[in-house]
């Protein structure tokens, strides 16, 4: 219910903040970085107050919401200490999470709870989210934390969050022009991400998460833990072309390529995806070797190297390609069928 | 991530939901009913979209913004199978806490977590958070489902979400006006509301909930469940009014009279709470005796029968009871102080 300034957080639930450490100071600061203009602040705000008056200069403004979690991969996170990270994975996921409708965030929330809490180390995950926040010029509004002793077990906490961005309706994706042939562009991603972490972590149950494997060129654990990319800033000069050379954008988040490709697809269009048409980064390789997992339950649970995927039409591949300053992938295209996605 | 229709969650997490109950089957019909034609709905959306065109009319539109959770409230009603009041308890709480801002609730997106998910419970959860936002005019846009075993304590869950709403600039609470002499005027709660259950239920660990005491009139367990109560509806009248004879609303949640007070008082005013000016429910007696608790603990963990306070000039009092229409309770008054709250 607080606002302004995180560190409220700990005053509301009986943390003494004149213990304050060092990084609880840090928290604050880095919360206030990410107020522009746009954010009012008010003596003892129960809500954090957000100026729109610029939607006035909008044709139709569209707000666009989400919440989510980061789901287990606090749990390996946790195990680590590596708390800063999962501010950068909450606010990345949410910030993909409305680009895909074509929305730019506006502001954030978080909620962390757990079963008891220490502020420098939830001060250390939302020293992270601020952070995350102000790179793509989003506020973080407010947020909760709440300590629940016998709801999270011990030593546990979880990280969620809300985010809300604006897009002018006609700028909304997915476009309505979706049709066969169109290409599918893949974006790389920096690990899984958020998603599959339930998997991993019981497949990975009995391997030294800290050891540098053969295969990989880091320790386990890093590899694991890379921060949600997010893909704001290298998506915005294509997404303000005025060709409107991006018909959807896919991220691809829990239910992996097979469950979130289907939810931009009208009902009488496929995908069809070209395995081998992008390196799979050798951790993938390393989990399904570990688990002898199914490629089908890959593509269904993790990104396999690819956090988000571009719809266009093929005339726009090279326009595309010189609007966004990365490798784009040509992972497959649109076919005709009933709103699946064919592996090949 | 998702959207739209709260079904999805279950089906993101893995839930069948062709074994779809007629609960489930509820909740979808329930969500789509607080929808109105703000709310877009877009194939496969992965963010909840709402237009805002009509804050074009204002003079300088301003978003406000709360997330929340309930508590430990969610461990006495998962004991006693009431999860349908849950949803009430969170988005009053909500609208509660942007109230204070003088903002109306635009939307909300819930978060519930648990250690394993069970569609039937979590509907009923939904189905009471989507008839607490259609009572309020509130887009219930989207929320998030997560099951997170090993987070989570077996059989418990977590409920929290996010409100959005709109305020006129020139309208938000509290007023700069506030002064000496002004008069506290107490709106009645339904009960503990949201706040003090980790402590109530340390007290009572060893009562029989079920149980009719003399001193209540029902059991005891429908005392401390009553759902959180939402001020909008009966205060909309009096924020609309030209004469603007609210200065400020003080929603008492987390930290009572003594710490939800001081949160609208500028630096030279306290507040003087006159004990036995209103009539305490039967219910913090009940608590108190059965705990020996401290008054002032009272009055810092819990509402004592007030959810709500207005702050109003003494000569608009009687405006203020003509646009209530329910019993308003001369509580206290502003005093020349350093945002204190004593209690007389």
């Amino acid at each position: 219910m607080t606002n302004q300034i995180e560190i409220d957080h700990y005053a509301e639930a009986g943390v003494n903040i004149d213990e304050g450490t060092h990084t609880v100071e840090l928290m604050s600061a880095a919360v206030r970085a990410t107020y522009g203009k746009e954010v009012l602040a008010g003596i003892g705000a129960f809500g954090g107050m957000f100026d729109v008056s610029a939607f006035k200069n909008m044709q139709q403004p569209v707000l666009v919401a989400s919440t989510d979690g980061i789901g287990t991969k606090v749990h390996l996170a946790a195990q680590f200490n590596r708390l800063h990270s999962l501010g950068y994975d909450i606010v990345n996921h949410s910030v993909n999470d409305i680009l895909v409708q074509g929305a730019k965030p506006l502001f954030f929330l978080d909620y962390l709870a757990t079963s008891k809490l220490e502020a420098e180390k939830m001060a250390s995950i939302v020293i992270g989210m601020a952070a995350a926040c102000q790179a793509v010029n989003c506020a973080l509004l407010g947020g909760e934390t709440a300590e629940m002793p016998g709801i999270y077990m011990p030593n546990t906490f979880d990280v969620a969050g809300t985010i809300v961005g604006v897009v002018e309706r006609s700028q909304a994706l997915p476009r309505d022009n979706l049709t066969e042939n169109d290409v599918l562009l893949g974006l790389t991603s920096s690990g899984p991400h958020t998603n599959g972490y339930s998997l991993i972590r019981k497949i990975l149950a009995n391997v030294d998460l800290s050891k540098t494997y053969a295969e990989l060129d880091v320790p386990l654990i890093d590899a694991l833990l890379a921060p949600h990319r997010s893909y704001l800033t290298i998506l915005q000069k294509a997404m303000e072309h005025p060709a409107s050379p991006i018909k959807a954008l896919i991220h691809i988040t829990g239910g992996g390529f097979l469950e979130n490709i289907p939810r931009v697809l009208p009902k009488h269009l496929a995908a069809e995806i070209h395995l081998n048409s992008w390196p799979v980064p050798a951790l993938f390789n390393f989990i399904q070797q570990h688990g002898n997992i199914p490629l089908e339950q890959m593509y269904r649970v993790l990104n396999m190297g690819i956090g988000m995927i571009i719809v266009t039409a093929p005339e726009n591949v090279s326009l595309l390609e010189e609007l966004i300053t990365e490798p784009l992938w040509q992972i497959g295209q649109l076919i005709s069928g009933e709103k699946r996605v064919q592996l090949k």
